[in-house]
């Protein structure tokens, strides 16, 4: 299970014969999915470090009790620091290397939230001051937004930080239970400070949420400091997954922190307790969101990614059925059931690796237009990033379960690798937005969108991802009707908001394709990709497609017609499609997913691992089992 | 989390302005759930029985590791029949009993399969030898049939047992690494004895697949036998879930076992070692299938109804956004998109309930015929119990993670129930008929009935839930097209199968609402989840019912308005429904879902049990957390 891949594998290739089918470059499309060829190396080079370092080993997570698993983590996340500071790896090598280590912890809340809202939301005395403690991890951040009682609506947050201007200080406060910060990572047991947000009020009244700098434990001997109960919030779904993870609650009770450590960049507090803005625009906090969101929707296609991986693989090596006069049975991945199922996630993963590209250049592009002061494309940008987040998240989740299912029994074993990958991705669909909460908004932007379509009043018209709206002149006629039931139609405009998403991602591949994109087949490969995804969505909504005239039930059988002629072009590749990925056999992390295809020896040896392999006899046995035997068990002490 | 439901909640119940507004005879709903006044009785006797008992406690599973978990599920299962015998409970009350103790365990297959498959395969002989011993487990049996290789195809076993004229025995082998025995529940650590599946030889000739009772174990040290080598597989999908389980490998090395241990109710070998097939028609192992995929389906609408209930009453409970004035924000259940999704389940819950209860009497009906040598409605009721397999547990499963995700970020959390239902779930999509195969099977059943429509040849007339096919004139002429490419077309036969399992479950539903239901109001709230259950599905199949011509889109736009109208019917009674589950809190085992929804204290109370909160200071401090805070990353010892 653990390794580092095609390179140092010994023995047989058991799917040579597959990798020989292969009608493209497979370099050069490794190159494709990494984006570019330095992106490739880094990545390539970087996730052999971690595969061929035992330091980083993974594959007996399963096993460990909750403090052993979370020990090991601390032990990996310090592993990992001394070696990007040993090895001087760049910024962009470290993250690569956080990621290949493949473990939440404590420093991805640290490095991916904690530093960028100093960096967002701190001003330039308070980036100065905090920046260079947390680059060192002198000090380790967390991020406290959540309450027990509110997540979706962050404006509901209970808890409270009062000026107080006496001692220049604020008084942050849990005046609830509710209000106890709840599911923060590195929190628990990790983080020595934290930001954490708070309904600011200054001279009695209330001026909306707010981050504050708050230190949480001694920088000395780690213990909580006066007015501070934090602790883990206790276990979550997967034996590993994001138990190796402090997600924590925190109770303040009257902690005073300085006035300087509201993060005052957007508004501040003043000593005489007066309350302003500053001249630096609100929007800039959309800006944050569309980078948050466009980071979770290159990962969707990683987890996406990696789950097809294994359950391609271990398709083309697992056989029943169809023995024909005593030679071997069917490849299941030759089966048109396990085909339809499995060749559309493909598709999917390579689609949302491309939408993530573009999102990249998406918020570059908004970036810039903020530092210009320019915030015309921000809603759409927003909207866009938000709804592309749902849909992404959503598919990979699903998609993972679907792959482990497509592994039939064996795939519901930890050494499979799609428990764990399930477990871990499945809060990408309620972190950071919740989906349905965030199609909603979507939806909100679009019929607003589509009413101002007709007004005259209006100057502004509809761009990037909307545009296609000025075209369509009979959506002005579905105004009223929309505006007048938002809540009592919002499942409806939740499967509209769907539609519209997938058009993107559908013309986002479009235009993909419409690069010059090199190497023998590659681009073939691709065009068949993008039109088994987009016949895959007008097969799956035909209701929609019908009901509204767009296509005819003829139209809708030949597109079944010819994805099924689809799946057939697709099925000679599909294994080089899936080596494309470049993952390493560590970071698959899946016995039936292993790049040699030699399955069945790896699973029955990693069996006897087991603990409860330990004794033959198993501990127990003398207490609970023989009094059954022997019929002693109502004299038996249970 | 822990206690016995409603009778001895303290307290208020924070659920009461719900519970006051449904509109319906609650007790008398539990009657129609349960199915009968005594079956209500015997399930509200023995869940109380067991929530009230200590050693039945399950809220401490998530945080043992996997030889704690499973010695304690082995002290479980000796405590559950220390108390059945204690309390000389009924056959009917024992099931019960293990029913509501929640927890995989290895008597699972002894009394599920093992003894089953002794009545069903074994003579009178054989059952009078070995019944006696497993009833009073004296022996403890499991069914060994998968092996590494193969699952599905049960054809394709590779394990043999030879016949041994000279000893009169047989000698029974695994050839290779993939015939070993994988998966078998209890096989592991636990089983004395096996029903083996192997094929059988005899004078060189193969004879097919046969099940043979084997030893694995002494009964007297619980050793493994000679040339025996057994095991566990290792970590399965969830914290808790089937880790109580002792799945098992197991390898033969040329096993001798006499041959009146081979089951040889259906086919004997003599003493001469001739072949030959008894009086007993071949046909009785489908009624065995039809029996043990009946129960599944009932265990569908167990497990459904248990997400539903927690989802719902957390939906009572959470709120979020929407305060106005200051005054409480909306409770998440009366937001139209959480009811467009968590309604449909409900309504599935009762549906597959129902279900359930009609396979029940399909059994004995069929059962019934085969005493009286009729074999005519087999074909029909196996491809009927096959297509409900499949189609419920498909449901149930996709319904459990819908419904964790109904319930936001804390549905993540293992306190929430959802997590372990889930898990504990999902492997019913695989076992007993992967889901995918079975639904060929259907579609194979339904062509072969189609093409037979027209036949002057045959006489036979389409019976019970395909009867509708011989009013359906147009599909004969479907016939051709549909033989020539059966496994071309399989994904979309696939579909066609679902579509015909789903008219079925919709049949049966309004069948049942046609008898008399007796409690205020009870009739009228089956009628509007029967409408909600047909209503959701002819949404979601929209696509099938516009391109066939059987609805306009003007249609599925009234259907859709209706369910919206459906759905504000349901809300004020969502509670009651699932109260009239009857399930305690122990075995609903979810914070989320307690009964009296005080969900935020318990929430912050079981969180503090985590073993990572025994200490403030987390074991790992100081060698991987302070070395970095101290910049001595460099020198540290990792």
């Amino acid at each position: 299970m653990e390794g580092v891949g095609e390179e140092e594998m010994e023995g047989v290739d058991h799917l040579a014969h597959e990798r020989n089918k292969s009608e493209f470059d497979v370099d050069a499309m490794k190159i494709v999915w990494a984006g570019s060829p330095h992106a490739f190396d880094v990545s390539d080079r970087i996730s052999k470090l971690v595969a061929s370092d035992p330091g980083f080993r993974k594959d007996n997570r399963s096993t460990l009790s909750r403090k052993e698993l979370f020990k090991n983590t601390l032990r990996k996340a310090a592993y990992a620091w001394k070696t990007i500071v040993d090895l001087r790896l760049s910024e962009e090598e470290a993250a690569k290397l956080r990621f290949y280590v493949d473990e939440p912890a404590f420093t991805d809340l640290h490095w991916g939230m904690f530093i960028p809202a100093i960096k967002g939301q701190g001003t330039e005395e308070q980036q100065q001051k905090w920046l260079p403690l947390a680059y060192k991890m002198q000090i380790i951040g967390c991020y406290a937004q959540t309450e027990l009682g509110h997540g979706s609506n962050v404006q509901g947050l209970e808890t409270t930080a009062t000026f107080d201007s006496q001692t220049d200080e604020f008084i942050i406060h849990s005046p609830t239970l509710t209000s106890s910060k709840w599911w923060p990572g590195g929190l628990g047991k990790v983080a020595t400070h934290a930001i954490a947000y708070a309904r600011l009020i200054v001279g009695g009244r209330e001026h909306g949420v707010h981050g504050f700098i708050v230190q949480l434990r001694s920088l000395e001997d780690h213990s909580p400091l006066l007015g501070i109960t934090v602790g883990d919030i206790g276990m979550k779904f997967g034996n590993g997954a994001y138990n190796t993870m402090d997600n924590g609650v925190l109770q303040f009770d009257h902690v005073r922190i300085p006035r300087n450590q509201m993060l005052m960049r957007v508004s501040q507090v003043t000593c005489e307790g007066k309350y302003k803005q500053s001249d630096v625009p609100r929007q800039l906090v959309y800006g944050t969101m569309v980078y948050v969101r466009q980071t979770i929707v290159a990962d969707a296609s990683c987890a996406l990614s990696r789950a097809v991986c294994i359950a391609t693989r271990y398709s083309a090596v697992r056989r029943q059925f169809g023995s024909q006069n005593g030679g071997p049975e069917t490849q299941v991945i030759d089966y048109k059931t396990q085909q339809s199922r499995l060749f559309p996630l493909l598709a999917s993963a390579y689609a949302f690796r491309f939408i993530g590209e573009w999102l990249k250049w998406l918020y570059a592009d908004v970036t810039q237009r903020l530092q210009a002061n320019d915030f015309s494309t921000l809603p759409e940008a927003h909207a866009c990033t938000a709804g592309l987040k749902s849909l992404t998240t959503t598919a990979t989740a699903d998609g993972i379960e679907e792959c482990r299912k497509l592994c039939g029994g064996h795939g519901y074993l930890c050494s499979s690798g799609l428990p764990e990958l399930f477990a871990v991705y499945v809060p990408a669909c309620t972190y950071e937005g919740d989906n349905t909460v965030l199609l909603l908004q979507v939806a909100r932007f679009l019929m607003k969108t589509v009413s101002q379509l007709g007004s005259r009043l209006s100057s502004k018209k509809p761009v990037g991802t909307i545009a296609y709206m000025t075209r369509v002149e009979h959506l002005m006629q579905c105004r009223c009707g929309v505006q007048r039931g938002f809540a009592e139609l919002s499942a409806d405009l939740v499967e509209a908001a769907v539609a519209h998403c997938q058009l993107i991602v559908v013309s986002k591949f479009i235009e993909k394709l419409q690069q010059e994109i090199p190497g023998k087949g590659v681009k073939q490969q691709l065009e068949v990709l993008c039109n088994i995804y987009a016949l895959f969505l007008l097969h799956k909504h035909q209701g929609d497609f019908l009901s509204t005239g767009c296509i005819t039930p003829k139209h809708a059988a030949l597109a079944n017609d010819e994805l099924r002629s689809l799946y057939s072009q697709v099925r000679p590749n599909a294994i080089a499609l899936v080596d494309a990925f470049n993952y390493t056999d560590h970071y698959l992390g899946s016995i039936l997913g292993c790049y040699d295809g030699n399955v069945y020896p790896k699973l029955y040896e990693a069996a006897w691992k087991d603990p409860l392999n330990e004794s033959v006899v198993p501990d127990g046995y003398h207490l609970y089992i023989r009094p059954l035997l022997k019929q002693e068990i109502r004299t038996a002490r249970l």
